[in-house]
């Protein structure tokens, strides 16, 4: 079965995020036996090309999944928590791109670079977690390995890209209009069923997702739980702060951090992120080398810099992490995911 | 004399900041005798209307100075290097809103809500500070009187403007190009005279001004100085990561601070500022309320909202800050420092 590949689904074959999963699929050359492309109602009938052929997407159902072995999930949160469990009861492993799963404690939440062993007390449902906490923690790992971690605080610079395709238009018709010098009304970010629509063109907005009770978003609760539980640390100090931007595709981070060693050095520290996996090393402020999302899209790594130990905090670290948030913060995670599995002979 | 007003300079008239400056000094009525603009060579001959008189700018000299009593600079640091003592020669006080004399011992730096008093050990300059200091010391300085201030850590994102006019067009001229799909070639962010440009349209620039040898850069360590300057707080720990975005005027800034006082709640921090000179609080998540770079443009005052307590630290708290980094960023501070020497009778 292995050499002629398997049975994949592609639920959301339509959406930013699922674009992105059959082009890294295809250029990994992931093995598929056989191709099914899902979407909602909405979507069905849209033709799409993999490898030169052409699929017709079909609006997803339970019966879709009849022998399907491995379901890339990435059509919403409430489609996943819907025909998730259809899938699994039908013989697949499910990757889901959504938060439906993730808190939950009987699905593990998978960043292969850093608890790759976690996808073997899978049950069926694997969570891939958000796009922010996926590069942060991949730049981390390296660092709780080495020195132990303590204190993580993130502040994010995030790309409307996360928000789909209809927020990437909204950001090209808004900076046209206020090129152009006219009118616009925004319908969109920051969250598209909450009350108030803001400009996001030439602006910022501090609202990713809905508030909850404490005064965080839901995507920064998302940051501080899922890093948690990524690096089974429930007592890590972590603290977010989630920020959209007139960016169309790149998510930044700027990183502050703790760890428990003392007298770590900078270049230490450079030198781990050097040799890390799924890490790119762009740190030299002479060259002005650093991450920027705009020469970052359509790349798989996570890019870090502006490394330096904090001038007060003997043990306190800044850094700056930017990464595709399509591809490791969703799409090539999803596929990593696929072939860690198959690597680990767990499909 | 101050019925009918002093005789004002205005140093770098054409700039953005100067061009701002002449129009806080008109809507704020400043008591003006006499009105001298002027500009480096390049930029003399220049027409400007104040009070719907028309000056003619004229190019800046030493005897430019002569029976001036308040001198604005903002051209450059090293223009405020050469005429600023000149000026005060003559008899002037010069207010200069360059780097060239904020950490000068002998200089005082003013953000008026914070340390108006120190004013009074003016010895002919006073620096106005770096506008991403400003509009945070403004917020921090309640809550340093009312519970003490141990530990900052910021994360800026800055609009354009406070890299002059040039860079405003640069973002607009890169905007469009991007939107028509043409060829464009960055020649201005992140620094001028350094060797690479970046796009800074639909992109995040981690670098302002240039990097000093301990890797952070030059408005990192503006921000880290003058804070502990302003505050009179040598020991205060203070950390700054400072981002450039595709936003034309507004920074925001994302801050942690930690206070001395313990089970302060987010409620009193809400209710100090609410109350605080210079500040509009703009925080309620249910609502969607909270300080935003395209709606703050063209007001006076520091935007502060999404104000939280820390999940892990009991003395610790976030807030999100913003500000028209071209009013009490720049012009606006400078003039309110001028009617402050007035209402002090330093004048």
């Amino acid at each position: 079965m292995e050499s002629k590949g398997y049975h994949v689904a592609v639920v959301g074959a339509t959406g930013a995020v699922g674009q992105q999963m059959l082009q890294t699929l295809e250029s990994r050359n992931f093995p598929i036996s056989k191709l099914t492309l899902l979407s909602s109602e909405r979507s069905a009938g849209t033709k799409i090309f993999y490898k030169n052929e052409e699929y017709i997407v079909k609006a997803a159902k339970p019966e879709s999944f009849e022998g399907v072995q491995i379901a890339l999930f990435s059509a919403g949160g409430s489609v996943s928590r819907e025909l998730a469990p259809e899938a699994v009861k039908r013989g697949a492993i499910v990757i889901d791109n959504t938060s439906a799963f993730r808190m939950d404690e009987n699905v593990p939440l998978v960043v292969p670079e850093v608890n790759e062993e976690d996808l073997k007390l899978n049950k069926g449902i694997i969570a891939n977690p958000n796009c922010s906490t996926i590069q942060m923690v991949v730049a981390l790992e390296p660092l709780r390995k080495n020195y132990g971690l303590q204190k993580v605080i993130v502040s994010t610079y995030q790309a409307v890209s996360g928000a789909g395709v209809a927020a990437i238009k909204e950001l090209e018709q808004q900076s046209q209009a206020i090129l152009n010098g006219e009118e616009f009304t925004p319908s969109l970010l920051p969250v598209k069923n909450d009350e108030k629509h803001y400009q996001i063109a030439f602006n910022v907005i501090p609202q990713i997702d809905t508030f909850q009770e404490n005064g965080f978003t839901f995507e920064e609760m998302k940051m501080i739980n899922e890093t948690k539980k990524i690096m089974h640390m429930p007592e890590l100090q972590v603290s977010a702060t989630c920020v959209r931007l007139p960016v169309v595709t790149g998510h930044s981070e700027s990183v502050y951090i703790e760890v428990d060693k003392l007298n770590v050095t900078a270049d230490q520290v450079k030198q781990l992120l050097l040799e890390a996996d799924g890490v790119t090393l762009q740190d030299d402020p002479a060259q002005q080398i650093y991450p920027m999302p705009a020469y970052c899209v359509g790349k798989n790594d996570v890019f870090v810099g502006r490394i330096r130990k904090d001038l007060d905090q003997s043990n306190g670290f800044h850094m700056w992490i930017v990464s595709d948030n399509l591809l490791k913060g969703a799409a090539w995670n999803s596929v990593q995911i696929a072939e860690s599995l198959v690597k680990l002979k767990l499909v």
